[in-house]
């Protein structure tokens, strides 16, 4: 334990609260050390930094593994953190859908797929 | 309702027939907005381009789908619509077959198994 | 000249200025009717939609071409449209710092290179 | 020498002329066994296989590549060897515009620099 | 068969085991001359060079596979391969976890669970 | 300065010498934090574990890097650093060569040419 694990630690369950932990855990019968850089770099070093806010780090991140198109369960977990650290669903679409324009329409029909699987499907859907 | 759309959807169902229209339904308790940008942009504004024919532009499109590797629903729905506007089952193969040169062989054989899935194994295989 | 292209390429002056209309020219010789459809999708059915700020937009963007690390001249248009809708420059390089998680160091390290092409080097570095 | 060797260097000089001949050399003082290969697998395995026509070939080489978007040389070699088994330059940039759809704008831009580069601009663009 | 082919099968049989005839034999019904390719040229061609031992081949094999995250099947099949020719399980962890410097944490940690897969928890790790 | 960057430095400057503190040092005026995360995190956290040998860990980001294609001054960088650390010519070559297998003859190629530049010509290549 030190400080940028703590830290680490306390900024993952701000922003993905059971399933950060979840992920960390998942790793202990495998790579135990990598859970713990997991809390340390990004979480401690990169998502702790100021000059951003959480918001906009989240969107940032559900852009680039919709574009990435090669994580489909970290794009889950960053949907869902997303909306847990406020941002709308029509935000978290939106971000989505543009990235038709940047990593081509695959791959934000597969993140689209992804966010209602996290979001579920909207309330106004036709039956 | 507008003339990209229309010109659109005529194409999207002359290439996938019912399977292209799945797609877009499916987008509708997520993200209608982008079912529709998929009929006008695809195929209302590329695919009803002169220039090339829809064979080779069905032929170009499971090439790069497959070289890409993370799009498999969309690279079978592609599969299809190749043998649906005449491509042969050989041309699809090889074409697939072909990028193990500029992909990798990984690539290639997960692009020959998505074949087998819509088009079946060969008639003449061994039981 | 239609609905969606003015739109569009009010959008796209409102973020790139002169720099969108270079990239729009510079089709001209090879696919104009490209050119056009650039105006008409990413900037008059994406960029224009509500729902997210163009702030916001451009930090996805640069988020995703940073991860992609294959479109390097992009990525420097939309980092100095980034800092033409309002971003500062410490958001900017902490979204592409970011991207060290989700995509490696070295494609972080080439968008910060592009970031300082773009935005030159900040006023306090040593001589 | 051998047979496949043989069979895939007169391939690569139907599809490529000296360009392809050039690529071989250029490997001769760094892996010159690699040079034998490329002329053994991709020509004499798979580019002299019957079941697809050499234009479609090459078509769906260059969409893979744009798609890829990180192989520009390899891109240029093959929008000239596109041309020179008979496809038209329609063909070509309709095939890289296609790509906006599958792989994204800036893969698609970036394709057609290459083409403009390779196949000249248009006789009628405007001065 | 041919002497490629037969040094080919001998050293896929070295490394894989069965599992390597039997990705073979999957081709049978679908593209059975792929399956000869595979042989031949990954295995007859490549892996069959002196200059580099086996373990290094196969860590290399797993570092690229995990970093490029879109063949999970394969990249299976090579950390069953690299423990088959004699890697240990820590030399496999400690290569998927450095990727995560190279291509990203999601890569690397869908490595993770992949290695996990094939390899069986530790067998110190908690209950 | 801390344990991690003072063990991270060590590690730095033994594996690339003065190239790696350049790389560092080129970050001072755009994200100098992220210059020292580099030290820290890939160097002081990843290269300094023990389980797996210096050589292999270069030889596994060669090929990762090769594979992934979009960073090639990193590739540079890990080429002269492989060299450093004690692999040979011909055990960089054939990783990277190797590569061809898993990304495709193009990243293959542009890996040789890097590694042609960095390492020079062979001694006994023909004039």
């Amino acid at each position: 334990m030190n400080e940028r694990y703590e830290r680490g630690l306390a900024k993952l369950i701000e922003i993905d609260g059971e399933k950060g932990r979840q992920v960390v855990d998942s790793l202990r019968d495998i790579a135990p050390d990598f859970g713990r850089m997991i809390v340390e770099f990004p979480f401690g070093d990169i998502y702790s930094r100021p000059g951003l806010d959480l918001r906009t780090r989240e969107l940032a991140t559900v852009a680039a593994l919709t574009a990435l198109g090669n994580a489909a369960p970290q794009l889950k977990v960053h949907i869902y953190a997303a909306q847990n650290v406020g941002c709308t669903r029509e935000e978290i679409v939106e971000t989505i859908m543009q990235m038709a324009v940047y990593a081509g329409f695959p791959a934000a029909l597969n993140g689209l797929f992804a966010a209602r699987e996290v979001l579920g499907p909207t309330a106004d859907s036709p039956a």
